[in-house]
């Protein structure tokens, strides 16, 4: 091997940057070459993506704690269906990923993204190009991979966010409702809902009932504890045939008020006359340094990637399970929901948290 | 003096809880009993509002660090504008506050609060309740306080906000909107904007013009600087008669999806084609820990406060510039916008700032 | 099982209160009691420990974010070994914790603590005393557990910590060491380390040369990077052997100044001529508000504590492997230092990070 | 004016790079050239200081939230009293100064620095060099100046530091003493420690007594308050004639252990009977990124020495004495002690705080 190539797909979380020097050191360590390709799949499609740079140790010097991709990164770059010239529908353009690699001499490509950035890479591998993965969504939905980068950090502020609204939610005895990310998993919502504390938590894998949610704020009421937290993951939704009580404020409407989240405080508020407040974290989530568990884990993932082509091993995702390293076939990849059986449910209702069940 | 009251009005605030702390030592220190009362007026005027609670020094201890208000608060809460019992309007309960603090032995109010609960206390200070006031509100907006508790927690945090959302402009070469409150005043979309490095600040006070706001984004994607920062106070408003731009996604209608930052992302996505993400800070800015700075002003407002009691000095509110502290009467309390010639906006002009002109 | 107690023991850690909190709700939950040991052993065996205090859920409402230990705890209380009323030795009191335990109708303890902890857990567990450990240590070095409440917490500080003193570093053109805990394990001076981007990373099971050292430092000099963070575990030694250089500010003396952080900082200004300052970090790993991951990990084990007396299971210490739960007997349990081979090492050395060698 | 240069002096500190980047913009903006001198008086004077750069707005963007100088700096750079060639004593460069800036076409000169940086602007304007300065100390301490760069953040990171150790504290049951920067000046120890709710803070200005801590160390002992937090100026000094414990652990000697803060905590250990414990903020209150109130100062600051320039007022420092700004004549820069009479004083002592006295 003499010549490799990185790229970022999807949307950005921290850590990708920690994981490109990593890639970019390990490979400078076993003398090839690294390129960074710009954008994802415009940087080797698109004369405008930025096309690819060399990444020589002093280009991935002291980047390891920055958020964001220092290459840059797109939600829309799937050469299976890229988007024709001037017109509509997709076309297939992996052929010419192809060519764009042996052009600029890439020999390996290791590829870090989520779900759909996996599925391309899987897709490229099946065509010839050695392809490794590593995984990164901080939705956290990537079955067998452990850690996914951007899960860590998304979950530690989304805690931060939670410790912050308590004050309000005392002070004004108030109900609060925290709107995370998570449209099909709810692993932010569960952990960051139990780390901070919260009374009610609600996941797009159970189908919420907001009459139990009633019933734990009218019973802490009754404890005089007025002040509740609810963390809603922006995918859940209420239990089929549920009603919503009338919006005065809303007269001859029906329909939902901005997302799930500021629905269920309204909603709230009509059943138990309690002043409720919505807080949508969005983006906030995805920005900032990575947290230290992020960090290492992406220094991680991206040796084991350089190290996985080093042995001939491409077609790979690489994983971490605790503290130990494995790889799992790229075809393999599947997303990771809650599970209704998962143990953390189980400590969730142990502890008293309603799931909106 | 034998025994004085605190209480805290209006939204809640990082800081509060720092100067009941200090009201209540100062207090103790001087040989009085301090009460607080519980929910703002409330705890006098509401059976189901808590009443009054002694606070010993016990009572305050290991306090100053934490958000909210151990006491309590509401946004609704003038007692000479009450809402009677069963009904519709306004009464003035002013005098049943007078005969409660008697009934409780309550010489003199330390009343800590925003702009309307320092009206409330040049109220009841001018029907002969010795009062003192507190300027507090994340806002700033209290002319000649100097400090209001809050801003300067309020204005740390939606700083790092900022910083994180640099994270994903960069990456995706997005424009990410961010709305922070301030109805009337545009302090800390001011001092947040310029700290974390906004490219455009928009602000209740300077009517926008989003042509102003395009040229700016135009002029840094012609420098290759494709990532920008833009943020909003939420009672910022465009200059009258600017036209929107139809909005494809929702036919038929013209006017505003969500609140201002909503809007302007929307609008700035159609005008210029970039991708454009919102982020509403909303009651993250009133919670969490408040930083060094509010509490040690908490702690000298409050000290200052109990020692104007002393000093038979009622009928004022206390202030602190820079280092300097003092006291201006109720009487003149009045509110502080951002003035249009203030030395901070032609600092935001010097450094190419776009203030929406 | 009617009535269970909950201790801590050894020094305090983030996640302390998080594990209390779920073992009180967990038991709560099954309809069982749940007492607290105040300070560790003492609360049981002596006078001025505080007792047992009752753990009903209002108890241990609020506490999950909060560092330290609601019960207390201490370093020295281990009742195999307990100092004697007046003298010097130690006499075996482990007939009274059982006493005392029947005395206060406790059924089976919970113990969250480090080795030491543990062990005694063990030595009362044979005895009878149904027990089941919880794995807290800010030094992660409890083999098999996985987690080890307060070890990620204690590396996100550590980690923060790095990342500031790298401006000083690089403005200044110096050398900075950074003392991490660590007496006989690494691990948090290797995660830190390389999550905070240092060059190089002493620890105590790899006996460094500063030689090694001092070669990285002159080729990052000639590369110009003159900023360099050294971190060192507080129980790293020099190779066998190592001669020092001495210093003309200690005249007459050979010894180390200090401890060892200060001790290679004043050796690199002497080898290399570069300032170096050396930063211990201490305590500060210790408080603080626990980081999201140590406070879900302290629910899943409490929980799981909890779980395990109701199945019948007692002798043994809860365990959490990347997202697994177990557990693993008492007797079992082993101190868990960073393996030479461990593949952390590998990658530390594949990004060009000297460990000493 | 075409070109004016910046420099940054003395120890780093959050805040440097938003002033260097007001410097830049604000000189950029009325169409003059602004060059970056390297690593203080070192570019200018030495081969190896790295010389001048040009700091076009490229140059200076995204560098407000960073901590340090990317100019570099450095403590031991003063043309007046320079190091020279190859011997001992000193030699006045101050004529090479004026001399490297005619070479450079440097017209004016903004110097961001302490009170040793801003006596050396007071001695080149002197000489004939146009130069503004620009107050930049941790320590707070130049007289008039109302902010000092870096300062604020100082205040925040000691004061999150001693929110963390009242973890250790109140769990153990310990002393725990905290040794912040201040040789001089006690501003951060006061700030801080009231900000941190410590219950002794020991400052420069006040020699300490430690029978007063004692006292109040036993005083909350009775009142079962046995976490204790002491903050000390590493420049504390003890009342004269205070005699030491002879402390066993070190036989036949009296001297002090360490800075002041190990001593400290060993001398309450021994006279109090009480574990004790020693925490060393140091360099990390230097780094970082700078709190919000930095940044915007800073770019206050650096803007209003620009305009100075432009109306042809050098010879100043600039103030921001709360949010009015001005500027006094660099000859009168003088160092700023805790005054004995200082109304923050008179709150501590309010509070119950113990002094020392």
């Amino acid at each position: 091997m003499q010549r490799i190539a990185v790229m970022t797909g999807g949307g950005d979380a921290p850590g990708l940057n920690a994981a490109l020097r990593a890639v970019a050191l390990a490979a400078h360590g076993r003398g090839w070459e690294c390129l960074g390709v710009r954008a994802s799949f415009n940087g080797l499609l698109d004369n405008g993506g930025g096309g690819v740079v060399p990444l020589p140790p002093d280009a991935v010097q002291g980047i390891g704690h920055l958020g964001g991709t220092i290459l840059g990164t797109t939600n829309r770059a799937d050469p299976f269906r890229w988007p024709p010239p001037g017109g509509r529908g997709e076309i297939d353009r992996s052929d010419d990923v192809l060519a764009a690699c042996a052009r600029h001499g890439i020999e390996a490509l290791v590829m870090i993204g989520g779900d759909g950035t996996l599925r391309i890479a899987a897709g490229l591998h099946r065509k010839g190009l050695p392809v490794v993965g590593v995984p990164k969504t901080i939705d956290g939905d990537v079955a067998g991979a452990g850690v996914t980068l951007g899960f860590a950090s998304a979950v530690a502020f989304a805690t931060e966010a939670i410790d912050r609204l308590h004050c309000s939610a005392q002070s004004h005895r108030r109900v609060m409702v925290v709107e995370v990310m998570g449209r099909y998993a709810g692993w932010i919502a569960l952990h960051a809902g139990l780390a901070g504390g919260a009374h009610a938590i609600l996941l797009p894998e159970i189908p919420f009932d907001l009459a139990a949610v009633t019933r734990l704020l009218a019973e802490r009421d009754a404890r005089n504890r007025p002040d509740d937290i609810v963390v809603v993951a922006e995918g859940a939704r209420p239990v089929r045939g549920q009603l919503f009580v009338a919006d005065p404020a809303v007269p001859g409407r029906s329909e939902r008020l901005g997302g799930v989240g500021a629905h269920v405080a309204r909603q709230l508020e009509l059943l138990t006359g309690k002043e409720s407040r919505a807080v949508v974290l969005g983006h906030l989530l995805r920005g900032g340094s990575p947290v230290a568990a992020d960090r290492v884990a992406a220094l991680r993932l991206g040796d084991a990637a350089v190290q996985a082509l080093a042995e001939g091993r491409a077609g790979v995702m690489m994983t971490l399970n605790g503290d130990v390293p494995g790889a799992i076939p790229l075809e393999e990849v599947s997303t990771w929901r809650v599970p209704v059986d998962h143990p953390l449910l189980r400590t969730a209702r142990s502890l008293g948290v309603c799931l909106g069940e």
